[in-house]
């Protein structure tokens, strides 16, 4: 196959945001990482030795080379060996609401032999969609279980402003190695209640809402959490299902966990830092005494 | 269900490695943060009434409130509803060679139905195994296609310490939105060749390894790869399966990607500053001058 040159990277969606800064909050444009799911679809000859095409995976992906993340995601994980495996690859299907086309479309070599088995004991898969995309990236859609625009809760700049150094007071590995993330869960007055880590930042927050559940607090919507990395879509999503209306990271939050936050009216906060943070979603929950 | 107390962290792991530093290098005793599998298991009434135990997901995760893990992600990815739903969680199977128990097991309560089709759809699911963590853990189990141990290359410590400020000079998209992560390939002299850049670090090699397949530049042995964050498990598997025998993260390794790195041959590098970084496997290629 012809080598795909790198494409141009279109990879930043602009948001109207307040920007809190020396106890002052003023209205900015900002820059955000797009994060969209890419559905990479599989077409290659069955075992018995007709075409077959599966969904092998959906990953949150910034859009941009996508067919080079396809080819490369099937060479790292051992699907396919070598270039010349690849007969084409390819966009999918209409372009969504936004303009972006979310599926990419691999089709394998003639006789380049596919290990289903092992493509099923270790990736998602789904055969059940004929149309490119079409019931795969109903994985990444989302239903709250609980009306978070309506919680009333507040809190204040200054509050939020110390939550980074509480919640690094409390990481008790993370001082060690370096290495780890780390969630908490604040309550009203702004007081960590909560910690967990892990090498994966949406481990350490299941652990933390998997306490809550397990101790009767879910909904968690008397509760905020701070969170010691970026803020992505999967972030978003598991706040909303345990009802909390405050996010607040240390760092960069991504296009689809901001749209994610406006939609199930939680409160989400990034670049948190003393007496200096955005507020991307929800700005009413934040007050200045 | 009884709340599961909040178990000890046990997060570390030590490992003897190479610090260099003011153009020393020292060997020094260092902490690394765990990461591990976690292969959750579903025991669940079907469709038909009869019990059924799926594995439903294998997640990268530091050792520690695993049941916690488990309730929580069935919890935030819509499985269960409430604490009610679960009658029991515990560790299943025996421990792996390094002591730890890397199945946690799940058990619904009578009654709680489970969509089996959109678990299907959603997540990685397997039935193929009657015993906790048979076959599902070896979906981490990895294999390489190139001899990177004889791999005959070197930089100098100088010319590594200086990839983290040319990697930033390449990201476009960082700069203005601080969100994303970075991959870049550079060469026997130190030079960046090419960069990109993704909301997943994963997805950011993929890219750059995906590039590289089509270019026919594969295997990659005459090349290294700098990472903007940390270097995780997968990372190294795809280092790995590329033929890399360099990779240099600025930020920290976890104990699976140095215990991978030791054993496919593949130099690994963490903290990289200019003049100071540790080395977690493969120090004969780093020399000083």
């Amino acid at each position: 196959m012809k080598p795909v040159a790198p494409g141009p990277v279109r990879g930043v969606r602009r948001f109207d945001i307040d920007r809190v800064a020396a106890e002052t909050t003023s209205a900015v444009d900002d820059a955000v990482a797009i994060e969209e799911p890419l559905e990479i679809r599989l077409a290659h000859s069955g075992s018995d030795g007709k075409r077959a095409e599966q969904s092998i995976s959906v990953t949150m992906r910034t859009p941009g080379n996508d067919e080079e993340l396809a080819a490369g995601f099937l060479f790292t994980e051992g699907i396919v060996r070598q270039a010349a495996d690849i007969e084409r690859i390819g966009p999918c299907g209409p372009a969504a609401a936004n303009g972006l086309i979310n599926v990419v479309r691999v089709e394998l070599a003639a006789g380049v032999a596919v290990d289903l088995d092992r493509l099923e004991r270790h990736f998602y898969t789904s055969s059940s969609c004929g149309v490119c995309g079409k019931s795969s990236l109903d994985a990444v859609a989302v239903q709250g279980r609980y009306d978070i625009h309506a919680v009333d809760i507040r809190w204040s700049a200054a509050c939020l402003g110390g939550l980074p150094a509480d919640l690094r007071a409390q990481q008790a590995v993370f001082e060690e190695t370096g290495g780890l993330h780390a969630s908490g869960l604040f309550d009203h007055s702004g007081k960590i209640v909560l910690t967990r880590e892990d090498v994966g930042r949406h481990n350490a927050l299941d652990k933390l809402i998997g306490h809550a559940l397990m101790q009767g607090m879910v909904p968690l919507e008397q509760y905020g959490i701070v969170v010691s990395g970026r803020a992505s879509f999967e972030l978003l999503q598991k706040a909303m299902m345990a009802g909390v209306p405050m996010l607040a990271a240390v760092g960069a939050p991504s296009s689809l966990a901001v749209e994610l936050a406006r939609q199930f009216g939680i409160t989400l906060v990034g670049f948190l830092k003393p007496g200096r943070f955005n507020i991307y979603a929800g700005p009413d929950r934040v007050v200045d005494a």
